[in-house]
This record gives C-alpha cells, sequence and structure tokens, in this order.
C-alpha cells in the first residue's frame, strides 16, 4: 500500500456527536417526542434541508441572516433551512390545493445556525416542531390542544417537574392600546421580556427613558405584579375593567384556553399564566407558550411556541393562521447531560448476546434466528477469541442477558442462559428462553 | 400591513418532497429498516451533516469530489457528507478507545451530491448503513450475518421477489492472479462490470482492446459463464483447479458464506452466488452484494456493500476491517413510486376523529382523552363549520373511524362510532369504544 497522509479525524465544534449510550439515549427522547405529536394525529412532514436562498431568505434578515449557511453550486445560489418554520411556509404555500385544513404537521430534523461558538450552542441541531395551520380560521381550542402535547411528552420524558407558561400578546397589546401608547409597545416589550434577568426596578428606569409616563409605568408595573393562582389571575385581569376590544378578546381566549387545558387533563402545578412572556415580536399575536423545567430555569425555555395570524404571506395572498410550538433537542440533551439529569443505562440495543465456548456457530445461528422471530434483538459473538475477550464484549456493551452454548449445551440440547445483572445462571431450553425474554 | 414582496414558494429540483400520504409510507418503510438493524443489535449513530472539508475530503477525488457541497463560513473549509462510511471511518478512529470491537452500528441519515439533475438522481438523499468494524480481524461469518439482514428487510417491505447477489471479490482477484494478469485487473474488471449493459460480445471486444490474449479471454468468459445452482456453482469454481492462494481463499470465504446464510434461513429463491458482481474497485476486498428487485433489475441494485479491509487508513493507522451495506432509500422509494408499487393506503395518522354537532368540544376532548390514554391516536375536529365539512375532513384524510357526538348521544352519555371504510355506525359506549379499537 502508498504511503498515505494521514488526517486527525476531528469533528467541529459546534457539532454534536455522540457515543453509542448517548446516542440511544438521544434517540429514546426523539422517539417519544415524535410518537406523541403522532398520538395526536399530527402528519408526517419532510423538507429539504437545502432550499433556495431566495425561497429561504424571503423574510429574514439581521442577526439570522447573517448565521445562514449560504454558498453556491453552480450557479445557484442555495441556503440551508435555519428553522423549520420557513420551509413549512413554503410547503403549505406550495401544496396549499393538495393538503387538507386544518393542516397538522409535525417535522423532526436538523436545522443549522453559524453562531459563534460556546457552550450550548449548536451550529447543526435539531428541532422538533408541530404546527396546526388553519385556511382563514383556526379556533382557539387549537391552543389549549398545545399544552396538552406539551404535557404528555414532558411527562414522558420524566426529567422531574416542568411547568408550562401561557400568555396572550393580545392582552398586552390590549394593555398598551388601554393607556395610548401603542406606537411604543415593541420597544417597552422588549423591556419587559428582560424582567426576569433585569428585575422591576431596572424595567421601571428603562421605561421612563422611552418616555413612558410615571402613571403609565405604574399601570404596567401592576399589570405585571398581577399574581396568585391561574383563577385570580384571570379575575384580577377581568377587575382592571378595560375597554380596549383588543385586551378582551385576549382575555376571553386566554380564559379559553385555561379552560380547556384543564380539560385536556393538564395538571395544575403544569401550567401557569405568566403575564411577562411575549416571545417573537414580529411574529406571534395570540397564545404564547415556553416551558421551564422547575429548578433550571436558568437553562431557558424548553418548548416554546404560538400562535401567529399569517403564516405564509411571503409565499402566498393565502390567510393561514397557525399555532405551533418548537422543542430544541439537541440543546436540551446537552442541558440535561451537564446537569446529570440524563441516565444511559442502556449501552445496548441488544437484550441478548450468544456466545460459543468450544462449538460450532452454527447452534448460534440457530437460538438468533429463533429469538429474532419473536422479536427480540441479539447478537451473535462472531469472533474466534478467547472466553474472556467474549464476556467482555457483553460486559463493556452491558447487553442484559448472555446465552453460552458449550459442548454440555449441544449434547443436551440446551442453553446456559446468564442474566447479566443478577449474575445468576441457569441451564433452559428453548422455550424457556423465549419464555424469559419475550 | 406593508405590501408584501412575494416569492414563489418552490422546491430545488433533485430533492425530494413528499405530500403526507407519501411521506407516511417513507417513514414506514424507514422504520422497517432501522427496526430491523435494531433487531439484530446495531448501535445507533449519528454523524454531523457538516464536517470540516479537509476531514470529508482526505481520501475523496475525481468524480466525487466535484459533486460535494463545499463552502467557507468564516476562514473554515466545510462540506456536506456525501455519504455515511467516510463519517464513520472518522467516527471509529476518534473514539476508537471509547468503542466495543466488533462495533456494529447503523446511521441512517441524508447525504448530499450535486449530481447532473436527471430523473431518480437525488442531491439529497437518504443512505441507510450498517457496518460491523473489527479491531484487527473480523470473522467471516459477519459477511453470511448481512444478506439475512437484506433478507429480513425486503421481506418486511413487501415489495415483491427480490434476490441477494453474492460474490467475493477474492475468486476474481484469484482469476487474474491465474492467469497471470494481475495488473490488467482493474481495467478487466470495469469491463466485466458492464456485462449486464453491453452483453458478452462486446464485452470480449473490450477485453481483446485491452490485449487480453485470445486464451485468457476464453478462460475468463467460461469463468463468468459458470453457471446452475449455488451448489452447482461452487462446485465448478471448485473445479477448476486453480493453484491461486487468493483464488482459493476467496473460494473458502464465499462457501463459509453461503453455509451460514443457509443457517441464517435466507431462502434459496432468494440469494445467488453472481461472479461477475464487483462493486467499487479501491475498497471492497472480499465478499460483495447487490440486491434486485426481481422483475425490476432495470431500477439497479437496491442494497449493497461489501467486505473491505481496512475501514480508516486516512485517520488512523489501526487496521480496521469491515464489512456493510447501504440501502439508498430516497432512490428506492421513488423507483417504487414510479413502477406503482407504493400502496400509501393510510392517508392520517390519527385512527379516530372526533366530531361535535351541536354540542360543546367538552365532549369531544373526554373521549379524546380515553382514546390517547389508551395509546389511540386520534384528533378532535375542532372548527365551528358546517357538518359536511366537518366530514370532508375525515374523509379526505381517510380516518378510519369517526366519534360523532350530539346531542342525543350527550344525552344518553354515549357515542356514535362510524367505521368509514364500511359505513357502519352504532351507538356504543365508552368501553365499547376501547373494545372496538384498542
Amino acid at each position: 500500500m502508498e504511503e498515505i497522509k494521514r488526517v486527525e479525524p476531528r469533528t467541529l465544534s459546534g457539532f454534536m456527536e455522540l457515543l453509542p449510550q448517548d446516542q440511544i439515549k438521544f434517540n429514546e427522547m426523539l422517539n417519544i417526542i415524535k410518537s406523541t405529536y403522532e398520538l395526536y394525529g399530527f402528519l408526517p412532514q419532510e423538507t429539504p434541508i437545502i432550499e433556495s436562498s431566495e425561497v429561504l431568505l424571503a423574510k429574514a434578515g439581521g442577526e439570522t441572516e447573517k448565521q445562514i449557511y449560504s454558498f453556491k453550486k453552480g450557479d445557484k445560489d442555495l441556503s440551508l433551512r435555519f428553522d423549520l418554520t420557513v420551509p413549512l411556509a413554503k410547503y403549505v404555500a406550495a401544496y396549499y390545493n393538495e393538503l387538507t385544513f386544518p393542516y397538522r404537521r409535525y417535522q423532526v430534523g436538523k436545522v443549522f445556525r453559524g453562531e459563534r461558538a460556546q457552550k450550548g450552542r449548536y451550529r447543526e441541531f435539531y428541532q422538533c416542531d408541530i404546527d396546526i395551520i388553519g385556511d382563514g380560521k383556526l379556533s382557539i381550542i387549537n391552543d389549549a390542544e398545545i399544552p396538552s402535547i406539551i404535557y404528555t411528552i414532558f411527562k414522558k420524558l420524566n426529567f422531574g417537574p416542568f411547568i408550562i407558561k401561557i400568555n396572550n400578546r393580545k392582552i398586552l397589546n390590549g394593555l398598551f392600546d388601554e393607556l395610548n401608547i401603542a406606537d411604543k409597545m415593541k420597544d417597552i416589550l422588549i423591556v419587559i421580556d428582560k424582567l426576569e434577568k433585569i428585575g422591576m426596578e431596572a424595567v421601571k428606569e428603562e421605561l421612563a427613558k422611552l418616555e413612558v409616563s410615571k402613571e403609565n409605568i405604574e399601570k404596567i408595573e401592576s399589570f405585571i405584579k398581577i399574581d396568585g393562582t391561574t383563577d385570580e389571575k384571570l379575575a384580577k385581569l377581568q377587575a382592571l375593567n378595560f375597554e380596549s376590544e383588543i385586551f378582551k378578546q385576549g382575555l376571553a381566549e386566554l380564559t379559553e384556553v385555561i379552560k380547556y387545558v384543564r380539560l385536556f387533563k393538564v395538571e395544575e402545578e403544569n401550567f401557569m399564566i405568566d403575564l411577562t412572556i411575549a416571545r417573537g415580536l414580529d411574529y406571534y399575536t395570540g397564545t404564547v407558550y415556553e416551558t421551564n423545567l422547575v429548578g433550571y430555569e436558568s437553562i431557558g425555555s424548553v418548548c416554546s411556541g404560538g400562535r401567529y395570524e399569517n403564516l405564509a404571506g411571503y409565499y402566498t395572498k393565502k390567510d393561514l393562521p397557525g399555532v405551533g410550538i418548537s422543542i430544541g433537542l439537541t440543546r436540551l440533551f446537552y442541558n440535561l447531560k451537564e446537569l446529570g439529569l440524563i441516565n444511559t443505562e442502556n449501552k445496548s440495543i441488544s437484550k441478548v448476546d450468544i456466545i460459543t465456548m468450544g462449538v460450532g456457530l452454527e447452534n448460534a445461528v440457530e437460538i438468533s434466528n429463533i429469538l429474532r422471530e419473536n422479536n427480540i434483538s441479539n447478537e451473535i459473538y462472531k469472533e474466534d477469541s478467547k472466553v474472556k475477550a467474549k464476556f467482555s464484549y457483553a460486559n463493556n456493551l452491558e447487553i442484559p442477558y448472555v446465552i453460552i452454548i458449550g459442548e454440555e449445551e449441544v449434547e443436551k440440547n440446551m442453553y446456559t442462559l446468564k442474566n447479566m445483572i443478577t449474575g445468576d445462571q441457569k441451564l433452559v431450553s428453548k422455550d424457556e428462553i423465549l419464555k424469559e425474554l419475550v
């Protein structure tokens, strides 16, 4: 063989690559998310990773656009998708006539953003999205179904207590309408959004800088400070007796959403009204959601989304209101791992490892076939190695059961079945193996 | 709203994007492939889509390199992966100390090649790969397990008869060794590879152009023409009585592989020895596989692979022999669809659609919760539409069952369950619904 110039086999920073036991856990989480989306009847969708830059960047601008991986191939300007919402908008606009509305879809896949590399920030990461898109209209009850989906997923993921925070942008908008400072709303919301980070006093100072009157700052403060149980918050909002139509509409929507969130059996401890959350200022127009892991609020929202008025305005004249959420699984996995909350209890996919000792592998193949026919994942150790090496393979991968076949077993037409967790082993027949393992 | 400049929502040619019913079928096929790989105990692997160009192109060159999507981001030269083998090599070299050998992994994901656009050729497409990588050595029995995996997958995919063609490169190499024309082997194999396309006479003419002697052309022809049953082919190869060590070794390996393929219960009609297949000339060194759908040979091999001597020579000095296969699912799906072999019998993920008529949605939420708790996928039609619109949603999506809740049902605490396929409907209790649907 000619002399080979070797390259260091490195993976780029900002790109997740896992060892098998972590990948098994990651896939388990991915499967919980997908199967829950399917339990609610969402249709699968898969759009290309590469799109025409013109299509993908129809709406983008500013910070997002800078992060996008764009390149030329031949005479084509191409980009890698940076979220799953723009491709959804393109898809719905393109196939509008072939879709049935409300169009309920999920898409789970990688998106790409060339962000500055830092801890927990990935340049290639999974988003797990669902959206419900209406044709011209979409019932508010859809907004109540979403927290039920989040609830089901995080219950199944089983990483401890979590809370889904719900708000309605129209209540915020209505407040500014009521105070006659709707023109400053955008700037004020940006300030309010910082509340958790900088505290109330700093928020008030920033509001003053925006030339909000003292009286209005006080009203904003008392609004933000509305507290108590979910029902108390609704009652206090009602008691404000605001005249603003947009406020009234928002409150009616929020009240209806809360009513149905309860009917969908989301437990009281797993949701709350949070009047401070606003999210994507240019995008969401009604209900908004964030989800926190209780005790780990610092990692930020682990599942967010909301209601928008028009999905695909950059592609079609059709009026397509929608509601949706996204789980950033790569980042969530990283954070949970950092917090020590990821149990990589499964290091193997095989439930059974089959080892021969001094007899031919044909004996192993026979029982392997039978296990597989019974849907029991298994593998045969096929290398001509010492007994110790054969067992250390099963040990390293923590395969739960080993079937040992030696001369005695072949003679008796039996198998030694070893439980690798308890260390127990016994001589059993094929039928007994199936009884034990199915 | 300001005037919006609209962009046509198009998808690039060469990129697959499916409507829901096709996506459901595509995902079913993907799940059959993944779950079969897991049944054989293969560990999941996921490498990044973007890699450093230096790493990804360590080995590439020629035609492949031209097709690669490469670009700069900041000062980094990046490329999109063009197969799953190079990332596997990188991964095994990088994590060698943390992996247990033989390392059995599957990776299912998209790869990217900027090929000339043509029918059935995709620039972004799924590969579904398994490989078994040994540390220094790898038993030949692994080569026999592979056809068993192909067999299980294509049986489950259920697209009709298929045949796995098996050969061993050492037999071909041994032939040239025996004929003392090993120096011309590469060129001759390229010619032989065209046999199915151009026929024997044209092959012989091309061999003559390569200055292969008439005598040797005759020997090559009689070798290629070896026919009969699998056992007859093995016997005829044996009867050649070649002296070449490499030939003897290849024949011994092929004989052992065939013996174990039978033990793995691959049916005789689903495999054969095909002495003409060579595949990736620079890469495979032993057993090679191709798989054809019987009657649809023109679409080419739907699952191919083989044994290689050294996976990761460009990244490590470690000797890492392996055997693996790949299924190009995007292309396979396209071809099956073109052939009319894809039944998109499922247009919905939901098994049940719940429709209210003149009563509140809270009645629907209750039964929806119960169905979900019993793992029955379902959805509620929530829009305030006419009855006809409600039913046409269920009809369009071909949801198998509809539960109808009207005033009578609420009064009696019963549900009307309609089987949308037979048209039968009956008034039933919650328990009866579960009995019928679980």
